[in-house]
């Protein structure tokens, strides 16, 4: 039998016994349970940051993998716990926005508010809800021993982030974010790379930080510290400076503005 | 058939292939062991933050889990390495009080010395005990292969740490200790929530490196950058700024101690 | 039935989805693979580390393990992707030098170009070999679906690098190179604990960065602030400083040259 797959992002950092305690809550739950960090690292509260890096994820892992995402800077408040179905997959996350990618781009998607209690544990904290709300569901829908409708109510509008898309602020000129900037320094926009390669076969200029970049390539190898866009493995335009840090060298940071102009 | 549960809680950081070897060594013995980190980011040589994460992470296991501690400055030394059964599971470490919190507050905790070197890698080395001695050891436990008893002798008085619980120095005036920092900067003292609950009902005042607060809050939301007091989801009282890093505020480190006090 | 070993080793960092989304690719191919992480926190594009970490924690899990080994400052360039068969296990990498340790000291080594695109994910990117290419064969293979046959044609000669071994430059005086610093500041030399402890029975001088050391110690107790040399847990001498970070205080790190000179 097929182990279920429960996959965990958050901002819980590793130094401490957060990510180890919610595996625990989901193994009492789903003793087989084939466990994977996609990331504990998201920069502390950072929303966005999480946002697209389950994104990135979810998609290579098979249907009825069950994704917990807790960058939860409201937790403890009125914000509600969610339970998402999309593309054959489960997301438990805080509707704060951080499913935002996930829910706005599956063609249906559903979303329930974790209002039932009886699933989470018992006298839940009110500042650890990754343990006490979003693993014990997780463990639960894992383990067989609940169905998506179990959880609770239907929400129909979940929140969103208002910045996800570029915009066209003039023909040719486009307004977009940072969506991530890589451990390598690799800076990722969200320019999708499908929408705008045509752009980079003429002139072009793209700005982001500090940093103004007019060539393409699609490797990080050739010639050193020449900053380039690359069409990368995001599926996203990235800025990238070969060997060297692209982030730093532009000051560069998540969050911050893009603009990307062509054919002038 | 569940799958044995093996934990690992230790300062070796995640830069070299420490924790991943001991993982090696385990399933060489328990091929089908589900493995949890707990942390591998405790402070280097820091006892008491191993026994504290060990303690949180613990109860949230089911019966029979296998939690490997290491944290063990002493290693190569005389040292005991230990096995300790408490409250349905077994926890292996060195003989150093990472174990105080587990073994104190169980109803009953047996603990035996692994002086059975049958059991260790051949040609142990002296520097890398994780491997040679506590993977080895757990591997076997979990993988059904040898029985607690088989580890070695009982030993009757483990080492404990001195300063696990606040003293009363004067009525409704305590002295406690800072058990953790987390990555989000909250403090975690040793004053336990349900004990000292109370005294927060009326006017009190917590103090602890250079910090002093005076209030009570349920969640890390509100006006921000005030601090507080938060009955967390540690068990203890904890300290906090709202959306801001309390223990660099107020220069708290773990280790320091914290002044309480009520009804004045 | 025993669930197939996959370990990883990588420069990717554990702030980015990356490792979590290889995961997602290996375990659609093999989802009851046992995953174990060596490290993700190789400094990035380092070669040299990377080698050494695999060849250390490799010789600890069993026979059939594949291990994903991707330190790649040439991804997307020409340099080839392998599978190498050594020692009864399985090491997929690039071909850049990251396995010599583990080709050039197994009796026998048969290495392969992955050069089956069938196997690789579609539309690859030139920039994450890591998922698209390297984790989809370790899956594969893991999983049973393939032969090692089947991933491409022998490759005679792989890239191995060209200071693994220390040389002796006149008789009793050897050089070699810093293999490794690790968390705790300790330094591996890339000298064989079985060759040269001979060479510490006697007076000897072992220097690396700004620092010179000419006593022995077995274990990283004892007086504090000395340093010594150690046989350490590698198989290699180290330098160690009690109780302190002894590649601080030499201001050594990986990849400088070690001299050792003995009965002088």
């Amino acid at each position: 039998m097929t182990p279920p797959i429960v996959t965990l992002t958050t901002d819980f950092g590793l130094q401490d016994h957060y990510s180890g305690t919610m595996k625990g809550v989901i193994l009492a739950r789903c003793p087989n349970a084939q466990l994977v960090d996609i990331t504990h690292e998201i920069a502390a509260f950072s929303i966005l940051a999480g946002a697209y890096a389950i994104s990135q994820a979810a998609p290579y892992f098979p249907t009825s993998t069950v994704h917990v995402v807790v960058i939860d800077p409201g937790v403890g408040t009125e914000r509600k716990p969610l339970l998402a179905e999309a593309n054959g997959q489960f997301f438990i996350a805080p509707d704060n926005g951080v499913l935002s990618f996930i829910v706005s781009r599956a063609a249906r998607a559903v979303v329930r508010e974790l209002s039932n209690r009886d699933l989470w544990l018992p006298s839940p904290s009110t500042t650890f809800h990754g343990r006490d709300v979003f693993a014990a569901v997780a463990g639960a829908l894992a383990g067989g021993k609940i169905r998506p409708e179990d959880v609770g109510a239907v929400v129909n509008r979940p929140l969103l982030l208002d910045n996800l898309e570029p915009a066209e602020i003039e023909r040719g000129h486009w307004r977009g974010v940072v969506l991530s900037v890589d451990r390598f320094g690799n800076v990722v926009t969200n320019l999708k790379s499908v929408d705008f390669a045509g752009g980079l076969t003429g002139s072009f200029r793209l700005t982001a930080g500090g940093g103004e970049v007019t060539e393409v390539r699609e490797t990080f190898s050739g010639a050193p510290h020449a900053g380039f866009v690359c069409r990368g493995s995001s599926g996203y335009l990235e800025i990238g400076v070969n060997q060297e840090n692209a982030a730093r060298r532009y000051s560069i940071r998540p969050g911050d503005s893009v603009d990307f102009r062509f054919g002038y």
